[in-house]
């Protein structure tokens, strides 16, 4: 089979077909050797589910680094804010965008913000003392250094730390001024990543399943891909608190800790890319290309129903 | 209208509405004043049109990198070799793979390559000399010097200069032998710049127009995205050399010379962000965020209907 199939494994927590074993040493291996404790599963009450017609978008919210953000994303998503609202915008290889189709058109009501604020501080950097940063020692074009909190790719120079703009990043659409946004808006990366915008807006989180159904959304006209048409704009059938919907409904999902030693083992294969079709190791990871994989968690071991 | 417009109207040839003139000092003004010298029109033999039930793919060739690929892509598209192949492969922020579904099952005819070659070189990289390298002066995570030669991005280290797998590159899938591609299977980057596939596998061309269509297909199952069911490939419908087809078939279209002033300003503009809504100027650019601006071809000048 042609082209990059050993190079890509990496990336995904399922990479060997299921009945059988996969290749010792490959990521897969690394992942399947992991322990628990490796693993987290996302807190419900940090997590965004976004229900389109194509189907489900998870977000993990980022309290630690935009709290008024988050606070006032858990107001809208218990006021059912984004029901019936739309995808705005498909730029390719930027970012799609949804919120109230009002909202820029001024002859047009725009939807009652319910009981969130209309007013918001601008979250576009924090103190990066009390966050539990794991470095990457890989080079960036873009900052001093970078790494990982809790998941999310960071950057940080000195005494500052923000996110940084990678592929499925959620950020919250804002006007000039810079406390401008209330999250009602929001925006997700769909291709390259935007560094120029780090530190200029407020991101929220990270989509951590379902950037599929967002990514491929029909693109709009250029150069900013607002939809002309209201037509063609996707309906958002419902958001909510994951803590909110019954426990069957939330989603059952474990995110490879960023802090762990498998994670780091991770990203040293994927420099070294020992693998029979890489030429030359790239030697360096890079922020926004390291996926930090994601599973359904596991059921529960078969306790009881067979003698020990 | 919320969230990033000014910032992202830079990469766009028509970020005005065309009847009002463009804000003085934009991105829009830059273009519209760059005399025509500082265009250069698709050569149609070095232009690859591949047609999908959605919309056309307009790909330009880099025979300055990868002249024997470029010479069996020009071979396999007169032999109409790709009409009725099939996209193989959406991989989710990675590539979309295009060519003949028979090549991964053994027990599948594959199609006859015609006159195109079975073996190539492979080449992955190239001497630095007797290219019209345009350097940037910024920083990169991956290589000594990145610029851009003939539209193309590109990374450079002493004597060797490699094309960078940004968004949009197309590429020769390969088996582990480096020189397995023959270009019947090609791919697309459709996420972030997978750097680390850099030198080592042919890099052949990139998308000037259409990279929408590749961009929203439906992706394949995990963790490679190819399509495990048939039924879910889009069909090739065709894919000619633009050289090959009546000259009204041709895409009309004209993209900024990489060396050209306006070009070199527009990314000046871009490190300055001199817009209303930028709080923090990012002071640089990167090789795989700048966009090269594409046009239609204008109207010749109406000579002779009007007296002068």
């Amino acid at each position: 089979m042609r082209l990059l199939l050993t190079a890509l494994a990496l990336c995904a927590a399922t990479a060997h077909a299921a009945d059988e074993p996969p290749p010792p040493g490959s990521a897969a291996a690394l992942l399947a050797a992991a322990p628990a404790a490796h693993w987290r599963a996302l807190a419900p009450e940090n997590t965004l589910v976004m229900t389109l017609p194509q189907g489900q978008v998870v977000i993990e919210l980022a309290p630690q680094f935009a709290p008024a953000h988050v606070a006032n994303l858990r107001t809208l998503a218990r006021g059912h804010y984004w029901d019936g609202l739309a995808i705005l915008r498909a730029q390719d290889n930027f970012v799609v965008q949804w919120g109230d189709p009002g909202e820029d058109m001024p002859d047009e009501p725009r939807k009652p913000l319910g009981e969130a604020k209309d007013r918001l501080p601008a979250e576009f950097e924090r103190p990066t003392a009390g966050l539990a940063f794991t470095a990457l020692p890989d080079a960036d074009g873009w900052a001093a250094q970078v790494g990982f909190v809790d998941g999310l790719p960071v950057a940080r120079s000195g005494d500052v730390a923000w996110l940084v703009h990678c592929y499925g990043m959620v950020g919250a659409g804002r006007d000039n001024a810079p406390d401008s946004s209330t999250g009602a808006q929001l925006y997700a990366v769909i291709g390259q990543a935007p560094r120029a915008l780090d530190r200029n807006i407020t991101v929220v989180g990270r989509v951590v399943q379902g950037m599929e159904w967002l990514a491929t959304l029909r693109r709009g006209p250029p150069p900013m891909g607002f939809y002309a048409d209201p037509a063609l704009r996707t309906p958002i059938t419902a958001v909510r608190l994951a803590s909110d919907l019954p426990p069957a409904q939330r989603p059952r999902l474990e995110l490879l800790r960023t802090d762990s030693p498998t994670f780091a083992a991770l990203n040293q294969l994927r420099r070294e890319r020992k693998d029979g079709w890489t030429v030359r190791a790239p030697g360096q990871v890079e922020l926004c290309g390291v996926a930090v994989p994601v599973r359904d968690i596991p059921p529960a071991p078969n306790r009881g129903s067979n003698p020990p």
